[in-house]
């Protein structure tokens, strides 16, 4: 495999269909949402629940407390420095407060590796998934 | 070395000098900003250059169009899904274009990976540097 350290790759949107699949795969992203002062950003544990991201948070937390009704963006990616390549898949809509129980015994869980008290659950709900990949020349 | 699986790790906060140390050693990021719709999330390289950093995209594109003058956070981490480990560094401020011609011949250079007119040179000073480590217990 060449590097494309010497050729600039080529950036391809990726279906929606495409996006998921990367999503199913991975159980870490981030979520960016707009605090009081500006855009922040966190990683953050997921799981995949029919077409939304289910995320778990502590109620006190600067997340908890902002995203229980609020418009957000999760972020999902994979960068590999060596040959200059990667995918990014971005999730963008309402984040809500759920309720554990309203969970189909089916649905994966969010599994924080983080202690603490993450009993708040959030879903958010993609009004648009879009995604790209970089490919080396 | 154990995994994290079984017992959830815990999360220590980084200094500002560990977050820059961090910064240095990478060469990709995501830059979060507030578009139209609400939040945005766009993995970009960069280059660390006098306490800020330093980002290339093209003048057309939404964050070229969006970040001459506006505040955004850029977000930097390392994920091991294996361990369940891992940081995170973010810095919150002003982004602003600049005229490379400003730049100290020594400052380095952000180098996109993607093709294409990447033009605009924009500096992100950072009001605020924060970071955290999840360590497996």
């Amino acid at each position: 495999m060449t590097t494309g350290t010497w050729y600039p790759g080529r950036l391809h949107e990726l279906s929606p269909e495409e996006c998921w699949e990367l999503l199913a795969a991975h159980s870490v992203g981030r979520v960016a949402f707009v605090g009081p002062d500006g855009p922040e950003v966190l990683p953050l544990n997921y799981a995949v629940a029919r077409g939304a991201v289910l995320l778990r948070t502590s109620p006190s937390s600067a997340l908890g407390r902002k995203l229980r009704h609020d418009v957000a963006a999760f972020q999902v990616d994979e960068i590999d420095e060596f040959t200059e390549s990667g995918w990014s898949v971005l999730l963008r809509g309402l984040v809500e407060a759920i309720d554990v129980a309203d969970l189909s015994p089916d649905d994966e869980r969010p599994e924080p590796w983080a202690a603490g008290d993450r009993t708040l659950h959030l879903r958010l709900t993609p009004r648009t998934v879009t995604g790209r990949r970089l490919v080396p020349t």
